[in-house]
């Protein structure tokens, strides 16, 4: 007999049926016992006289075969969407037992221990409300697809084992065993390889991409990983840019969070200087209630400054990365002005921002080598440091460059600020610890010497001070 | 003036548009030059008679504004999708130059030294065939995601920095900063997560997931990551997940592959005894050609032996992994049977394959903990390992564990064995070398005694032997 999953119970009134699913409660009435049966797409009342029947507890995995029966109107339960329905058990075959849960899972789960949550992470996910999370970012993810396909965005994997990059964040590192002695790392952003996608003449590019950063952890950053939906195109003005994110963001809150309102389309424009003048932040929080879970109040920050000075290091760093372009009008200023007044200068940089969260960032990148240069210059790399970090790029531009810019909007950072969750793990299926522990499995561990032979790597007895 | 995409100025007779695009080629006839003008969507011819054009080479980046000219009838191009018009460039602007790039790029390719190709991958993906193969990959992959958005799978992320698991390859580590002398490891498959993401009620999982096996590179395998379809679903039968797959196949074939001609529908399944007596290996090539670039002869091969003896190691091992389930008719063997017969259990198992290549390969899953411990300890491990490695899935199948099982065909392979490329880099954006070098990007490389400081690791001074 073929399987009917329990949403669809309710269509088959008078129909013996076979659902197979998950104990939620036991009902207990004398020789009569009911149980609500849970699968992924609903749950609804088995009612049991079977002997067997009263031994099952919740969770336990069932199969069961029994007639579908119209209540009668006065039993209708209106919290079900089955709720009209009952089976009448004919057979019940237990598939799996399962101990207590450590933790109940029909509550929210806020108020339990985080660590007991993440390690018993497969029980956590049964709650509604972490299911319920789990779709919808698998929906905005795919509506993101959806959007940029039929816009002719290719998407295009780049690698996860590659080269340290200068983004600002301190690397993952992977020993390599085929040259011991030296590291891939793993990538804080695909940026190099977008640009370089758009040096082979792509285009229009975009990747559902993973990130890895080291970095400690804080509310609005999740320890070690990230996703984020890289874009870049080529020929592209900032304007387009923003229009293109904007119209994505518009159609993602109309059909995956239709209860949300965005407070103004277009979304506002501000400029950095204005941003800081009037809010006091670069990311400001435009809701007119900020209590409001309903209202999504996105804008734009734009004229970031290019430079910010780093007072420790005695030097200018870049506000964003050192791929982003000046603002036209600024670049003559970075080759005849006076190095102390190079915060003045403005780059072609627009930051994304919903609700106090940044949620993504993006420029119109240097394609100049000679310009790129200058900047690794005034960020106070020497030519040879130059040369070994960055000379592919240098290299690919001097092959027809095409003008080209991006953003990179997070994935997980916008989920979590539209459900207005507490922290980025509560949308993330296995998220590492604050500590840097992972769900469920217990790593990072230790491992045989004789795989860090291999590596021709060796643990140091003490950790440096 | 808004830019008009080559291939749409065949629709423009008459009008003045903006291109931008790459020079392809330029000719010279005295005053007149003609220029092949290129972006991602197609060629057009280029009349120019400006000073510049003269100066334009090849590669060159511009923009061209100009009138769209039907050709007189003796001078259309059939080989140009735009063949029926020119532009008459009014004026040009040189966006970016380029040197001479180091190889053709009109040809195939094959015959250019590969290491050459990698360091300039952003130039050898503008040849055609290259650029076709990123762009029928995407179409691959996002077929493959409608299809199973269709059916309610649910796409979910699974950590890349995990927890070392035992899949018969060797691990990629990554040092742990927040606990030195730790490691993550990067996953060889989220086999583990998929399966709780079962536990965990979703029923129904996909995955474009990237994979990691440090392991020397063969023709079919390319070094350090790959990308495979991962898949999973609770209560479903061999056959059920076999048809998934079978049905997603034919209809990819039939929408992106539309020339190429499937040999058997419904796929001939053999079983593993079969397959090695008629054709000597368990993925044989059923092509009635074998030249045959359009022919794809896909098959099922069922029925393989659980374990295979390692002689060296004196143990058996598991033919899939681990996690496989026996025959249900020949679990009670594991318990009661002679252990030098074990050779003979059969494993719920199916490898799919296609044209000689394995794509993919399946099982329905161990879900009996105590049947988990049992093939555990008959592997080699002893209890504390099985604790320490495995503790996390023994413990999750305690709480209510669904029948499940899943299958996982390779992206690369599926496309290369499609296509008749020599190998999976062909398909690949930024493959790695043989050596476990990267594409334009020269990692691994050395890194900072002070980032290995923070790591709790050093370098030994030598490979020990």
């Amino acid at each position: 007999m073929e399987r009917t999953l329990i949403a669809d119970t309710i269509e088959k009134v008078g129909e013996t049926v076979l659902v197979k699913g998950w104990v939620q409660t036991r009902r207990d009435h004398g020789k009569i016992v009911f149980l609500d049966v849970r699968d992924r797409w609903g749950i609804v009342q088995v009612v049991a006289t079977d002997e067997i029947a009263g031994k099952i507890n919740s969770e336990w995995v069932v199969e069961i075969t029994g007639l579908v029966k119209k209540r009668p109107e006065n039993l209708v339960n209106p919290n079900l969407a089955t709720g009209t329905v009952e089976i009448e058990a004919k057979s019940i075959k237990v598939l799996a037992e399962s101990e207590t849960p450590p933790f109940p899972l029909d509550t929210e789960g806020l108020d339990i221990d985080e660590e007991l949550r993440l390690k018993y992470r497969y029980l956590d996910l049964r709650r509604p409300r972490m299911k319920q999370n789990l779709l919808l970012r698998n929906k905005v993810v795919q509506k993101i697809r959806n959007y940029l396909l039929a816009k002719d965005f290719v998407e295009v994997e780049t690698p996860i084992l590659t080269k340290a990059t200068p983004e600002g964040a301190r690397d993952f590192l992977v020993p390599a065993r085929l040259q011991p002695g030296n590291f891939y790392a793993l990538p804080q952003s695909p940026q190099q390889y977008k640009q370089l996608l758009m040096v082979a003449g792509l285009e229009r590019y975009f990747q559902i991409a993973r990130c890895f950063r080291d970095e400690d952890p804080r509310a609005d950053r999740a320890y070690g990983e990230f996703t984020q939906l890289d874009v870049e195109m080529s020929f592209p003005t900032q304007e387009e840019i923003r229009s293109l994110i904007e119209n994505l963001y518009v159609e993602i809150v109309k059909e995956v969070f239709p209860d949300k309102r965005i407070s103004k389309i277009p979304f506002p424009v501000l400029s950095y200087a204005e941003a800081i003048e009037k809010y006091g932040t670069d990311k400001p929080d435009l809701r007119a209630d900020k209590k409001d879970k309903n209202e999504l109040a996105f804008c734009w920050v734009i004229d970031f400054p290019l430079f910010e000075w780093k007072e420790q290091e005695k030097r200018w760093d870049a506000m964003h990365h050192p791929f982003t372009a000046p603002k036209a009008d600024d670049i003559d200023f970075l080759y005849l002005g006076n190095p102390k007044e190079f915060g003045k200068l403005r780059a072609d940089q627009y930051d994304f921002v919903l609700n106090g969260f940044e949620i993504g960032g993006g420029s119109i990148r240097i394609t100049d080598p000679k310009l790129q240069s200058r900047i690794f210059e005034i960020l106070g790399h020497s030519p040879k440091d130059i040369q070994t970090k960055f000379g592919h790029l240098l290299q690919a531009f001097k092959y027809g460059v095409p003008p080209h810019g991006g953003i990179a909007p997070g994935i997980d950072r916008f989920i979590m600020a539209a459900l207005s969750e507490p922290t980025l793990r509560e949308v993330i299926a296995f998220p590492t610890s604050a500590s840097g522990r992972t769900a469920v499995m217990d790593a990072p561990s230790i491992v045989d010497k004789s795989q860090l032979d291999e590596l021709g790597i060796s643990i140091k007895s003490k950790r440096p001070s």
